[in-house]
């Protein structure tokens, strides 16, 4: 008998009828033998429909009160699926993310989970029951208030109790069949993967594959748990992600995909006087707003002027802040001027291979320019190559690229309704 | 300083607007000085919408899982308050009735609270800050599974907190500013009622009055808390509910109110044998469906036949089955036939004066007698008379009485819109 971790987003659960082919799908697998626990999200769009209740009593809703809030989202789901598992005669039980021992720090809507003590759920589990988790919450280790692990949380949690519980395999059921090798919207052969290294995986989640959440893939592979990218909607399988880069043979070691993100936008310092430390300073306002930067660009100063530009990205959402926080710092630093540009899109090149392939870069650019795509910033890890390019050209670019390297497959990729998310 | 637990029901917390009306008061209670500890009922018609959506997923909702499902319904609106709350610039806190330290029987849908261990809820309060207690749910104490405490809960939950915590009143707040005499929607001259003692409101309670919940008085009589029965749109003072009819001297204790009641239907077994235990066999059967009688009547048999009838009261919405589960025991029994009566209503004279004043009921048959109202059961406890009569006179009825005691005031009473609850 396995143990089977299974998460269901919260497109999965946005009606009574999705509900009921969600616990149609769990009670198959608990008649499979398998112990099952299940983590869901909030359905549908409540999440959004109580942080709209929240801004109309509190422009700037007090952080523990909304964490008590949104968590009512998830016992809703949970308690409704185990509903509709015991209508089709099996046992189930729902517990709150405290109940559940999911112990986190005290930041409200971003905490960390810092030991999960699935005692209750053991015991249910021992007792032939299903077990539901609500996902996305715990407890505070110090204060005891209800906490929130902010976005992907639901798939942190089904993760942090797979780890916690020793389960044979993390199912993570979206709107998506796994994971490919591009976005089959933009490129239309483009291929599933059976397979996908916990490293790679980190590199396309944290460049823009929306099918997992990174800090959910950095937790399964801190605990080594196995995760099943799969589809809510069909009983194909879907992607594995598992095992290390550091195993692969050279041969195995290949380019694994082209992912794509267009949430960010560029921010240009320009006119800075190229003195040491102007560069620091200037990155020091940013970080101290709580805004991250992503990439980074400084020209090479003109030997005439002694100025330099300086550019960098950040999400869309803070670029507003990040202009005026600089702003502030205009006259002390004695640059020029702030330009935002959120016409731009990053594309990256993920895989293992391009550690023991010289030549992938030479490739990768030679393929952007005769797609007649221009880089304006380029942005390198071991196992991945980005670079920021105009928002007009990113899908151009995800195909030259997909193209060059020969990612695609033999036939169409099935896009299933819904997978926008 | 003292110590006010104050308790909103759903139609005060039914949109944001109605929401940050609450906490204008909730915070000019504090900053009068006060200690205010706040148990709020689930918004406007949350409670009914799980319950559909509970019964789309399952027509017969395990009650672990619905319990767990409704209490969200308190959390998303205690938390909702204490925003608004801090939106006014005082401190708040909200408490899962699981984190107040309200335990338990594990008796789903239907718990008793055993005890409160409001120890965080004191700490808060230390801390200077408005604590949200949510309403209507506890934890079991023997399967610390989240529980609910069925009708009536939330004023339950506020007496019980204001038990523990010995606070000096619990105020309950709702769409009519106190106690009536009678129904003002009934009888446009009926007075308000400064004060009323335990006993008598829970005659009332017991008999129709829908402005507070039988369980919550019966709590407040045992631990000595006084309630302030007040409306949530106006600031005038409501009805007190505090001391016993046995502190009242004679001259004190006088004729109190008149209360109806439309939720009851009567059954009558017709053609019974008139032998010994055969009319506790027809209580028993009800009993043992888990069906309360209320008003019983055995004519006396007819000396020809040996045959009597006996016919008894029970809720509206249990006549079917009663009189499903009697006609199984037709035949073991030999009655004729049972008849099934819904066009009933009940009215009751409450009031300590009837212990000290005889001719009480002679004046309150009189009354019904002069309006052309017929008797069809009576019914007495030492302060009170109710009778079963037509539902098409029971307006009569009640104007009859109030008129009979000089129940009266001077002036009409004010209906606020919503009232009907």
């Amino acid at each position: 008998m396995a143990l089977v971790v299974q998460k269901y987003g919260g497109s999965s659960l946005e009606s009574a009828d999705r509900i009921k082919r969600v616990a149609e799908r769990i009670v198959e697998t608990r008649k499979a033998g398998n112990d099952v626990v299940v983590v869901c999200s909030a359905m549908g769009d409540t999440t959004d429909e109580l942080l709209d209740l929240a801004q109309q009593v509190n422009p700037a809703p007090p952080e523990r009160e909304l964490d008590m809030l949104l968590t009512a989202g998830e016992r809703i789901s949970n308690a409704l699926v185990a509903m509709a598992i015991e209508a089709l005669g099996a046992e189930a039980r729902s517990f709150s993310g405290s109940q559940a021992g999911v112990i986190t720090t005290s930041a409200h809507q971003n905490a960390r989970i810092i030991d999960v003590t699935p005692g209750r759920v053991q015991e249910a589990l021992d007792q032939g029951q299903v077990v539901l988790v609500a996902g996305f919450q715990g407890v505070s280790q110090d204060t005891k208030d209800i906490t929130t692990l902010g976005r992907g949380g639901s798939d942190t949690t089904a993760v942090a109790v797979a780890a916690a519980m020793n389960a044979d395999v993390c199912e993570i059921y979206t709107d998506v069949d796994g994971v490919y090798t591009a976005d089959p919207r933009i490129v239309p052969n483009a291929r599933h993967l059976e397979r996908v290294p916990y490293e790679e995986m980190l590199e396309l989640a944290a460049t823009g594959a929306k099918v997992l959440h990174l800090r959910a893939v950095e937790y399964a592979r801190r605990y080594g748990v196995a995760l099943h990218v799969r589809s809510s909607y069909s009983p194909k399988p879907g992607t594995i992600v598992s095992g290390s880069v550091e195993d692969l043979s050279v041969e195995q070691a290949m380019i694994t995909g082209v992912s794509h993100d267009r949430s960010e936008a560029k921010v240009t310092v320009r006119g800075v006087p190229d003195n040491p430390g102007v560069a620091g300073r200037i990155f020091r306002v940013v970080a101290d707003a709580e805004i991250d930067i992503d990439m980074v660009l400084q020209n090479v100063s003109s030997t005439d002027s002694g100025l330099t530009d300086i550019t960098f990205t950040v999400a869309r959402s803070n670029g507003a802040e990040a202009v005026a926080e600089l702003e502030k710092i205009k006259d002390e630093l004695g640059f020029e001027q702030v330009v935002y540009d959120d016409r731009v899109g990053k594309v990256s090149l993920v895989g293992a291979g391009m550690r023991s392939h010289p030549g992938v870069t030479a490739t990768f650019c030679e393929a952007l320019s005769n797609a007649g795509v221009n880089i304006e910033i380029i942005n390198t890890s071991e196992i991945r190559i980005s670079v920021l390019v105009r928002d007009t050209q990113l899908d151009d670019a995800v195909r030259a690229l997909h193209e060059a390297f020969d990612l695609g497959g033999d036939e169409e990729a099935v896009v299933y309704a819904g997978s926008g998310r």
